[in-house]
């Protein structure tokens, strides 16, 4: 029988933390870790786990106790590149939901060490799918769709202060094939927790043309599903031999054309 | 000056054909042949051109007295074979955008000759464009959609009596991508003539994300527009010495990587 994967989790008790430690501990064929990093002292439920939430004064000792674990970082923009930093001097693999930081130090971080991590701002599996196949046809296709028109709706939810990040890179990638935005983006924000909506529309210069592409996404499941593909992914990589290995969801979900 | 380039049209009066000759017609860069490949005798009006309509036995008559021409063909699925190896001994390069016929001895009678063609079943740019782009993930992310479910609706004019090819294709290509149709294809249809909607609609498993891919064409505008795309493109090509080359609408819209 194979060993479970060894998962730490860090940016406990933190929404996406905990949910990601909530489907670790229903993964029969991973095992989580019962002491995770956190900001702050405290103890999160995890189905059959009991999670101690450890403070970064004792970091070092929670990863020294558990060599062979992967990490799962979903902390905040300001602990991005030194949790990274402390995860290569301890050796372990790390899965990197954060965003922020500084993403160029992150990655070569990474890349001059014995570690490799899986590092994306987008976990979810369709949403990857479907960025990596417009970013795919924006190369492909340069201009194929010049004089189009471009209208993009997203629905967030209300504390969230800036324009979605997948909005503003749909857009760049339609302008690569062609189409422009007409007039701005349009915000919704509404009270609703943990939703996003996104409508992008695309119209030909004469009007007979319609392509519509929308993704409607409830809660934060499928960016937990994911990051377990990306424990998988990373366990089997490093099972291999990779180190020092920058990996995107890209990477994770990309079949494997050398099996 | 670059010369203008020779287009000749098979298959008036028919819609397509009809509506290709008048956007060559419009086209600064082409002159239109007042010569067109028919099924019977009579007139076609496209703008500044009266092109008679010239029936089978004088169709060599007409090819070999526009040696330098590209011969654009929308006609019947029993014509495919017999007109192309018709091109193919006059040295004709041609647009075939005509669908049926023996598809494997079409692309068998071009690369065996000196004649290179732009041969598809859908010259819409923008359908080109996401079919293509939804292929390449069907290769790249095999079976990341995993349990997710697709439904297809599909809403043609009256007289279109079998299902969509590109409901069929779409829902091939997301099967591959893990998302496996529940139920039947919806096919719809009703009075208003040349138009083509479809709906394709992915659920994940736990209902918390739905993608929507709808595709809406009024008219045939856009396909006329491809087909004037793919005359550039084929002329082009065979301006570079291209012989016996059978080049798809993908090859037309895909960016120049050479230049």
């Amino acid at each position: 029988m194979t060993e479970p994967i060894e998962v730490i989790v860090a940016g406990l008790p933190g929404n996406m933390a905990t949910l990601v430690a909530r489907q670790v501990a229903a993964a029969p064929d991973m095992k989580l870790i019962e002491l995770g990093l956190s900001k702050r002292a405290g103890i999160t439920r995890a189905g059959k786990y009991t999670v101690l939430q450890v403070m970064r004064r004792y970091y070092r000792e929670v990863l020294g106790k558990h060599p062979e674990a992967i990490v799962v970082d979903f902390t905040a923009p300001k602990a991005v590149n030194r949790n990274a930093q402390l995860y290569v001097r301890t050796g372990h693999p790390f899965v990197m939901g954060t965003t922020g930081g500084d993403r160029e130090a992150l990655i070569s971080t990474v890349r001059g060490s014995n570690v490799s991590a899986v590092i994306d701002v987008n976990m979810g599996v369709p949403l990857v799918v479907l960025k990596a196949m417009v970013e795919w046809a924006s190369k492909q296709f340069l201009g194929a769709l010049n004089g189009y028109r471009l209208s993009i709706t997203e629905d967030h939810q209300a504390n969230k202060l800036d324009t979605s990040g997948t909005a503003l890179a749909f857009k760049d990638l339609f302008s690569r094939l062609g189409a422009k935005l007409t007039g701005k983006i349009k915000s919704i924000r509404d009270l609703e927790e943990g939703h996003g909506y996104h409508w992008f529309t695309l119209r030909s210069p004469d009007g007979t043309v319609v392509i519509e592409l929308n993704t409607k996404v409830e809660g934060r499941l499928v960016y937990a599903l994911g990051t377990l593909a990306a424990i998988r992914f990373l366990h089997q990589r490093v099972q291999e031999g990779s180190v020092g290995e920058v990996f995107t969801m890209t990477d994770v979900i990309s079949a494997r054309k050398e099996a």
